[in-house]
Order: structure tokens, then sequence, then C-alpha cells
């Protein structure tokens, strides 16, 4: 703590509304940060879950109207910003309604940039390019995994490079951020599994990040206390609304913690294999945080034993190294009891692949707040392991 | 934790700057907000102490002019405001920037409700009574306890009724806050003591609280947990940055908990000797809170628990009543150690003033949180056990 107190921090939220329920305040809440007619980013899977009907009848109760626009995919690209961009800027919106997961907050941070700031998504690429405001934004969270909802970050794949960008600024963290844990009950199982791992590699690279800050820390150890205890409950039982409701508030917190503390190397490496295989980022943190924590785990054996506390794991009476590797073992047992595939070979990774993941990996955002120093034959060295 | 699940809650936070030397980002704080001209509320001891002579050479390091203001008292009073208001209004400032604790912030935010509101304050008292927003503003908090820079609270004194009015709407959350633990060097021994147990007042009371959610919960703790390990050294020593910085954080995190669960029974009873006697307010809540907590131990006996455990108190293997009284002991040992009064009387108060006090405290926007039921027999019957 001592290190932490001595530095200047900076920390920022959105308002925050949650609970059962809460999408109903997407009407009020649009409407109390003047939009008048909102364009309303989702993806396919959400609008067939109902969400952007219910969405668009809350809106229209206060008499905002909405453009919807959902040509998305699970990893979003720079080409389906520029269609986005483009649809905003003839359909005379004043503002953006995000409802969904990771993918589409993402995608409509990326096109709330381009709208008044102009140019390619690939010019805002790494910390604070934004220069002009964005138009008014509230988003609806329904996957409880991405934290997006709160975050200062929008990742998006720039097809050509095959790689996805980090995009940070305080300008694209939401005015408003709902989060209704109702609307996790329509997630499928594998979906569950994988933004709640990928919520929990949020809050551990939080926790041990060179960036992190007493605040930050709070809300780290907070979700993972919660994932360590609801997400095998909430990716058992789609209609387990207490265990929704603790892994939307998990997400929520571990958001809160990264957005100001930044991740590390899962996060970094996690990225690359997004953008060459356009799998889930969820699952591909599962594989390598393990992998991640060993190497980590000198750099900070104290913070690893909280860690190990947080996901229930008896530490009194063991040594500090004892207890901070149980607390790695409790995460792995964690992943495979939600069905997280243990290896990236068994999603299509190739070792032909790890030279050119290693080498975009070392110039990634995330690296720069690892705890332990990696250069690029340790990121090759993790990634062989984890293969 | 089901029950706060299951309810739908609101957040919201400040931007924060943290840190020691925090100080230093006034200028371009006020400046990333626009503000070309500065109106300084402040305090004489504040003013004396020369941390407004800093916070000016800051701004005009990015090109801010000022008018520099501090008439004013412990409890800032509804005349103070009308005359700090015409001063604002003559000045031709367009924003506002608060230097000091509790009372100069309170007064800058009334200062800056009656600037675009108009009226006179008591017009305010409430919730969300305010129409119109606020100029911008910045708040730089010296003293770490009333959680004002972080709060949607603004206490004025009524000098007619002789009462304090809570007045509470987001609009009085600043746009920044700046928390720098080095001005909280040059607070006196007394202040130091009565501002930390103010912080612990309001963590207790919004972790009780029955607007208390997951989110604010997790700050009350932490705040609690630094203030049991670190007052003590703080009232000790001047110069102990480390406790200074722990308690500046700890009186953040208790701000953003009680601004967005509220408060309870002791605040709504301290509020009412703070308008009559011109007290300090820390000190009031003080020898008021472990009554408070003795009367509401019945409603929430799990949640008294998990207090005494951030106490620090050795919890396993006692019952649960018995475990809880221990936290409730903690609280009352570590005031003693500190110096606070342990009755009324010793302050000032008389039996006569009692009937008065508790039919205003009735009135108190933060009774409604308490979370057991009070009616003016059980605040007469606390005030004349706290006598
Ligand atoms: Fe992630
Ligand atoms: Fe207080």
């Amino acid at each position: 703590m001592q290190k932490n107190l001595l530095t200047i921090s900076k920390f920022v939220a959105p308002e925050i509304i949650f609970g059962l329920g809460a999408l109903s305040q997407v009407g009020e809440s649009a409407a109390r940060l003047g939009i008048r007619k909102v364009f309303l980013v989702s993806d396919p899977g959400v609008v067939n879950a109902g969400w952007v009907e219910k969405a668009l009848s809350y809106l229209k109760e206060v008499g905002i109207s909405a453009v919807v626009w959902y040509n998305l995919t699970t990893n979003p690209k720079d080409s389906e910003v520029a269609q986005g961009v483009n649809r905003y800027l003839e359909s005379g919106c004043d503002g953006i309604v995000a409802v969904g997961g990771g993918s589409p907050i993402d995608a409509a941070k990326a096109i709330a940039i381009l709208a008044t700031n102009g140019g390619q998504i690939k010019d805002y690429e790494g910390v604070n390019k934004i220069t002009s405001p964005l138009p008014p934004m509230v988003v609806v969270a329904t996957t409880g995994g991405s934290g997006a909802e709160v975050s200062q970050f929008s990742m998006i794949v720039e097809k050509g490079r095959r790689v996805k960008m980090a995009i940070i600024s305080k300008s694209l963290i939401p005015d408003i951020a709902i989060i209704d844990p109702l609307l996790l009950q329509t997630k499928s199982t594998r979906l569950t599994a994988a933004t709640g791992v990928d919520a929990l590699s949020h809050a551990i690279e939080a926790y041990v990040s060179l960036a992190a800050t007493p605040l930050t820390d709070v809300h780290a150890l907070a979700a993972i206390r919660l994932i360590a205890s609801n997400l095998r409950e909430s990716v058992a039982c789609k209609t387990n609304l207490e265990a929704k409701s603790a892994m939307a508030m998990a997400s929520l917190q571990a958001g809160l913690a990264f957005s100001n503390a930044i991740l590390g190397a899962t996060h970094a490496m996690t990225h690359q294999v997004d953008g060459l295989l356009d799998l889930h980022h969820g699952e591909t943190n599962g594989i390598l945080l393990p992998y991640v924590m060993e190497f980590n785990l000198i750099s900070c054996g104290d913070k690893f034993v909280h860690i190990a506390d947080a996901m229930g794991v008896q530490t009194t009476g063991l040594g500090k190294w004892k207890a901070a590797e149980k607390g790695i073992a409790a995460v792995r047992r964690l992943f495979r009891d939600v069905g997280i595939p243990e290896k990236l070979s068994q999603v299509g990774l190739k070792e032909a692949h790890i030279k050119e993941l290693s080498a975009n990996a070392l110039r990634d955002a995330c690296l720069v707040t690892n705890p332990r120093d990696a250069g690029v034959e340790e990121i090759e060295a993790l990634y062989k392991r984890a293969l």
C-alpha cells in the first residue's frame, strides 16, 4: 500500500444504474442526457433475445425515436465501425445507446469517436488520442463480463493487420451505465462461462497491475470474491438470479478496477489471439491467465496471497508462496469446472503463429502495467507453455 | 446481499485525483472544465496554512485568474452563502474551486446552486430540488473527513430556525475531486481526530443504511478498515504521511459510500446539535455513534459482525451478538484513544434542548435510511442516553 499511496492516481466512473429491471431506466437516462433521436447499437444475439425491442419501448415512452444498427460480429472490426459511423451520420441521431456485451459496446464507443472526431478508427489506437467530445452515450450491459460499460477502453480488430487495437481514453467512459442482471439469463452457457472468466481476468490483472491504487484494489478483490462464489452457479443454471446478479456486480467492479488500473500480459496476449482467430476473448483469457499468474508470481507474492484469500483458499498457517500457489490452483480449478479449454492448441492456435503474436503483444498497451518485466522471449515462452 | 441485489440502485462519483502532491492538478483540472476565471472558496484556517496561495499559483500557471472568498465559519450559514453568491455574481467568474474541509466545500456547493438557480438556499432543502445545471466545480479536500469532495450533499445552517439543512442532489457532486494527503498535515490534532471520527460515522452509517448496495458496501468496509488501523497514528503525529494518506483514502471511500447509500440516525441527530450549538460535527457524531449503533444492532446483526471484523476484532468463535457488541466496544475505544468527549453534556448540551432537537431530527433526510425505525420517543431516549 505504501507505494500506491505515494503516487498520484486518477479514478473515473460513469453514473451507474444497477439491478434487476434496470433496463427500464434507459429512456429516462437518454432523455436526461438531452438525446432526442438515438442510434441504438446492438448485435444479432441480443436482438433475438428481445432486449432491443424492450429498450425501444422504454425510449418511446419518453418520446425518443431510434435507429437500430446491429451489423456486428464477435470481435468488432474496423470495417464494421466504418459502416456504423456512416449510418450514424446519415441518420440524424444526436446520441448513442448500446445494448449488449463487450462487442456492441466497444463498437458503439468507436462509432462515437468517429462521429465527432472524423478519420479512421486506427488513428485513435493507443492512449488519449481523442480530441473532441463524443456524443452522449448510455450503455446497457447484457453479458456481465467485458466491463466495457464502465471502462475507458474500446477494443477493435484491424482486419488488415489481424490485430486487436486498444483505444484508451477517459472520453470512452459512457455517461450512464445500466446493468440489469435479468438480461444475463438469455446468454448461452458457454458465453456465461467465457464472460465470467473474462471478468476474473480483469480483476486479477488489475489487482497486480503496476497502476493499481487503493481504490481499484477494493473493487478488484470484491470482484474476485463474487466470481469465486458465483460463477459456477451462474453457469449451472440460467434462471439463478442471485448468481446472475452477483456476476453482473462482479463484472461491474472488475470493470471499475481495470478501467482505472489497466491490465497486464494476459490481455496483451489474448488481444493478439482475438485478432488472429476471432475466438471468444474470455476463453482465450481463461487459457492464458494461470500461466501468466505463475510468471508474475515473484513480482508481488503478497498480492497473490490476497488473491488466494479472495478465491476462498484457506491460507492461514501456509507460507506465502504455498498460499499464493494455491490461489492459482483455485483459478485453474474454477476454469475447469466451467468448461474452459486448457490449451491454446485446443482452440486452433499453431506453433507457427507464436512469433507474430508475440511481436504484436509486445506493442499492446496492456503490457506496460504488467507487474513483471516481459520481453519478446518471455511472451513467446508463455504462449508455448499454454499451447 | 439478496435484498440489495433485488433493488435498482444508482451510484455516482466525480472524477477523482488522489495522492501526495495532487494539489498541483488544480490548474489543469479547472482548465479542462473550461473555467477561465475561478471563484475560489476557502476558510481562514486553510488560507493561513498557505494552501490557497499554492492553489492560486497552479491556477495562474495555466492562465486562470481567481477571486478568493473565505468569509466562512465552522458550520456554514445561510447568510454566509447569500454573501458568497453576491460576490460570485458580481465577480464575473465562470467556475468554482473549493479548497478546504467540509465547510468551504458545502458553502461552495450552495453558492453554485444559487448562482444558476436563484432564490435562497432554504428553497433547496431536501432531495432533488435543483433544476438548472451548476457552474463547473473542482474541489480540493484538505481535511480528510467530510467526504464532501465526492458527495451529493451540502449541509447549511439556517440561523433563524437553528437547524442544519440537508440539500441532496446529484448536481452537487463536483466535476473533479482532488485529494492531497499533504494538506492534512496542517490540521490541528483536535480537527484530525474529529474529521476522522466523522469519516468513520459515514462509513458505518452507510454500511447499515437501508439504501446500501454491494458497491457502497465495499467502500464502507474499506474505509472502516483503514480508519481502525490509521486514525490513532494520524492523530498522534502530524508528519506521519502514511497515516495521513490512509485517512484521506478512508474519508474518500466513506464519502463514496454515504453519498450513494445516505446516512442514518447519528447524522440526523448530529445535524441538529450542529445547528444549535455550532460544535464540531465530527465530535458530536463521535459521541452519538456508539449509542445509535447499540440501538440499531437488532436490525442487522450480521452487518455489525462485519463492522467488528473491519474494526480489527477477532470474531471467529464468537456468537453473532457477542461479536457485534465487541465491534461497538472497539469503536468506543478508538474514540476515547483520540480524545473524543463521551457525553453531550461535556460539549454544552442541556436536557432542555432535547425536545426541540428530537422534533427536528425526525425531519432530517438522513433518518429515512436508518435501519431501525425511530420515532420521536426513540430519538429523545438516544439523546438522553448520550447526555
Ligand atoms: Fe477482457
Ligand atoms: Fe458527517
